[in-house]
């Protein structure tokens, strides 16, 4: 059980990372309203936040510069449009996904860069790649971290090997993805456990991304923030792929520390996400969501039954119980 | 740690109650379709759930029978209306509030009735009233409850003095109610060992009835399953008071006994409640409820917000985080 006494303290060591652009990026292809980036920018500034993602850095060659807003490129332009000098306590992370990032010519110099933290998104299977980025990116002056994807359908000796090479990297983060939304608070102490006794092996932060398909997003972070976690994503009104994450708003009313400020978040979620729901951009906790979670499916079945407007959720059900 | 193996397998002391006309009742003065209850006590007996509480039974005298639909008074002739003789494994349930109910008289002999169940709630404040009405319907012959409500607001000794006065009581199940979804696991964890101490001492079984303000009702039911508790509240779609309850859907998602199937949870949700939100009907998780929660308050402010349609959440939240 844990100590009730913590509820009342807060650990210093506790980062809050707002990962609205990018996770919630991928449900209106990154095409957020031109205050947006800039309102919420001003926002985690004032909540207290300690890193904002501000999208993908997506390789141009890949991927068409007219399909998709610039929180999928984050050129240093756009960046900088945004954030200017940056002369605040908030630090700004992109995430490069293993397999679509250039990473050798796109990712410049931390030098350069308005960037401070790049975070590499992988599977198991991709490790190695994952792990030369991150030796790129260190060599380049970030701050590095690596979100291992999937890992509810994964070995559990497959994890202790990828983070056994992590260990040996020069990763200063390791963040435990429930990719599916099907985990338990009990398994993600289980995950927890494995993870942090790696992050005391070899010096790394542990942190926790986590997705609302059975509405545990919350409960599985505040899971991990009392099990030792320091790392916490968060999105704003839970904006994010599916089911969404972990609520910003929830968040900071759980932290006690007190340079956080649930105010700011209220008020962004007030004047730039109600109407970006209105408008018609779709995510948040529904019966399909809760239904690729309990299966521990990909959501993108659940996806494309939102996309159709469909409500018959037993027929889905059917549909995905059993896969021929 | 919970044992991970528990995951696997079930507990078959583990009883679900659907709460849905109850607490969902709550939102629409109990005024659901003509074929609601009937529909939804079928799809009970086929999701293979426990008990069923079909309502209150509240005093016409005090409540004008025009005001409310059916479930806010559960007559006889009502109930039968719908079960029949309840030829069935469904046990039926009804509310008896303290202060508002004539259960000398309206609480008929359990021979003649077609309860199974009778759930007293009560204030800490009130509890003296409560064990006089659960004497008198375990004097009738049915099964009895208690949901001692608002326990967050309340001292821990006083607490203590109900448990041990229920203790002494013909109660069959003492319920862990957390009135305002203020509540988190690691609370939940602690208040569980105190209720099931309670429980063991005096030969009680515990139960928990969980509200969703801060996503944290189906987090806090699994918490208390993992901690040992066995009668758990939940309502199809959450459907309850303010941000609402514990999904069903949610929690036959994570039970494991064969006997429970999701399956005609996911089609009654289609052909019923999904119509009843469209006709306007609104319960659930925002982030008034949210705010509420955090600050650990009734979340009646959140109601009237709700039904004023405002979304100025920063507003609100000056409005009640600090109350003159």
């Amino acid at each position: 059980m844990k100590e009730l006494s913590e509820l009342m303290g807060y650990r210093p060591n506790i980062k809050v990372v707002d990962a609205t652009l990018r996770d919630g990026g991928l449900v209106n292809d990154f095409f957020f309203p031109d205050d947006f980036a800039k309102a919420l920018y001003e926002a985690n500034v004032k909540a207290g936040v300690d890193y904002m993602e501000f999208g993908y850095r997506a390789d141009k060659t890949m991927f068409d510069v007219d399909k998709f807003g610039p929180s999928k490129f984050c050129d240093e332009d756009y960046l900088r449009s945004v954030v200017g000098d940056n002369d605040t306590d908030l630090k700004i992370a992109i995430m490069a996904d293993v397999g679509r990032c250039d990473y050798k010519k796109d990712i410049i110099d931390k030098k350069d860069s308005a960037v401070d933290l790049v975070r590499v998104a992988t599977y198991i299977s991709t490790m190695p790649s994952a792990i030369d980025m991150i030796e790129d990116a260190a060599n380049k002056g970030y701050e590095t971290s690596c979100n291992i994807m999937a890992i509810s359908n994964a070995q559990e000796s497959d994890v202790k090997i990828a983070l056994d090479a992590l260990g040996q990297s020069p990763v200063d983060v390791i963040y435990i993805v429930d990719s599916y939304g099907s985990l338990y608070p009990e398994q993600i102490a289980r995950i927890a456990d494995l993870y942090l006794e790696a992050g005391e092996k070899y010096g790394k932060k542990i942190g926790i991304h986590a997705h609302n398909n059975q509405q545990m997003a919350f409960a599985n972070t505040i899971e991990a923030v009392g099990d030792g976690v320091n790392f916490l994503d968060a999105t704003y009104a839970e904006m994010g792929r599916g089911a969404g994450n972990c609520g910003m708003e929830l968040l900071l009313g759980f932290l006690r520390n007190p340079k956080y400020n649930v105010y700011p978040v209220l008020k962004f979620i007030q004047e730039h996400i109600t109407p970006l729901k209105e408008s018609g951009v779709t995510w948040g906790y529904d019966l399909q969501y809760l239904l690729t979670g309990v299966l521990n499916q990909h959501p993108r079945t659940a996806i494309q039954f939102t996309k159709e407007n469909r409500k018959d959720y037993a027929e889905f059900y059917k549909e995905i119980v059993v896969q021929d």
